[in-house]
């Protein structure tokens, strides 16, 4: 088989160059693989100096734009098509690398994947999927793109959501839900009502309405939602760990090492900026995007996501999958 | 001024009649009302035996019968005439009482009280609304009642909180927020973002759109949604906290005396079924309704929240604060 190569996008996230740059050789190095490196040519091989790289394939792409985070991301697109971002997909689509791992802008990261790539047949709607914020074996799709949806991009979701977890994740036939308000059949919003029997009917396992409590609770593995709702628990998740575990910490003042310990611990594996990266489902092409806080080990972890995905066909398993429903 | 007089669901709730009617009557002595409970005259009786009255005044209003969680609420509320909740808000209907509490089945407790008492002019669905589990001066409206809305629900589920926290909870000039996925104007559902403009045109201290973290952060004291994502977020947010507490426990086995004790007091603070009751607002009466698990501090707290709705004129401040919108 040869070698698979993967492109990072060296000018994203809050800490690229540098930890992107550390965490691509680290991850090429564990993974051999071959590594394009796209942004700013003079400011990666300033990075690369203080690497030894000498057992490594690396191959640079200038892209000298960056797509800032308040720049309107569908614009930004098209006007800065060398950016980063853009020329990474680009390398990706003319078969040079077979993904992209970026750190930077999400909004900018799917809107290029989105244009470059175009969408995989029978998918009307790209959306994300992300590990539950370091809760075991869980996963929600969507978490932002999509807050209108329709009950057949909820299907969509599920089946590819259910793929991913499965192939990527090695979770065996992974238990799929649907976020609702209530764990009957008849509770939800209407299109969650509606989407519910289509679900029940595809080739999933389908465990039904999972309320709130049962997302942490592990009561499936893949969550499934509008990007709405579904943002808000992740955020809202967020939110909660980070402010629950500080209440923990001020009430126990004086804090003694051990205790001290345990919270770093905590924290450490529910940091979202951890987690690697997420990939974007249903666009014809590898895209993962991570959070913008990503520090080297994440971008290790996400080189890890896109060879397994590469690896097990994921995208072929994809329109294969979408056949049936 | 009159003694005021409060209807108490002496049948409703996991911990009924015993916790019920032990509340109560703490809750009446606290208070300086007048109590009328209501349920199966003969377990009440037995009750007040366990208790010294003589400075009370209690009636007992025989309603025989109760609607269980597994029954349908609409169905159940129509045949079971002399179900608690249903004779409870007809004594409120009737003015023998000025409020009425259950801690019995929610969505029967709010059918019972809409068929009995209709909605407020100005109104065109209840809504409840609740103390978003112990974080500080923090309230969402709507947790589930509505899980399909128009902008104008959520203009007066807005007008409604900020009143009643204010009037009710002492915070004046109340931070309202609209619950969303990103904090710009234009970021939310097609719903949200047609009831911005209403809510940022209305006599309320509206501070924009609140994202998920924003909610457990202080960002606002209201926080506006449907009743599909406030129901998720609800949810979410008792399963993450309860489950981050028992990971803190687990960390750090063998648990020391004080951490044991900062985890209760955590466990307490953050314990839905101990905050009392949350009103439905928008029915043209005072209804309060609880968890299920509530003991007799939760009845106390309750009937503290009616005394204050009640002297606060909080209906009448409803329907004047509605006229404007």
């Amino acid at each position: 088989m040869p070698t698979i190569r993967i492109a990072i996008d060296a000018s994203g996230g809050d800490y690229a160059p540098s930890e992107i740059v550390a965490g691509a050789i680290d991850g090429a190095r564990q993974h051999s693989i071959e590594l394009i490196l796209v942004g700013r040519s003079e400011q990666i091989d300033e990075q690369l100096l203080k690497h030894d790289t000498k057992d490594l394939a690396i191959e640079i792409v200038d892209a000298p734009e960056t797509i800032e985070m308040q720049e309107d991301p569908a614009q930004a697109v098209r006007k800065k098509t060398n950016a980063s971002i853009v020329v990474g997909c680009e390398l990706v689509r003319d078969h040079r690398a077979e993904a992209i791992i970026s750190m930077g802008h999400t909004g900018a990261g799917m809107i290029a994947g989105l244009f470059t790539f175009g969408r995989l047949p029978g998918i009307d709607r790209p959306a994300g999927i992300v590990p539950y914020l370091g809760f075991k074996d869980t996963f929600m799709i969507d978490v932002g793109a999509n807050t209108e949806v329709q009950p057949k991009n909820l299907l969509q979701f599920a089946i590819m959501g259910s793929l991913y977890v499965e192939r990527v994740m090695g979770i065996p036939n992974p238990k799929v839900g649907l976020l609702s308000n209530g764990s009957e059949p008849n509770k939800g919003n209407a299109i969650g009502k509606q989407a519910y029997p289509l679900l029940a009917a595809a080739k999933l396992n389908f465990v039904g309405n999972v309320e709130g409590h049962g997302v942490t609770h592990g009561e499936a593995n893949v969550i499934v939602s509008d990007g709405f709702a579904g943002n808000i628990a992740l955020k809202l998740g967020e939110g909660l760990i980070d402010e629950v575990l500080n209440q923990v910490e001020h009430a126990a003042v004086p804090i003694d090492d051990k205790l001290r310990g345990v919270l770093a611990k905590l924290r450490e594996r529910h940091d979202y900026a951890r987690i690697g990266a997420a990939p974007i489902l249903g666009i014809n092409g590898l895209l993962f995007i991570g959070h913008g806080r990503s520090k080297a080990p994440a971008v290790v972890s996400a080189i890890g996501l896109a060879v397994k995905s590469i690896e097990s066909k994921l995208l072929e398993a994809i329109v294969e999958g979408l056949k049936g429903s």
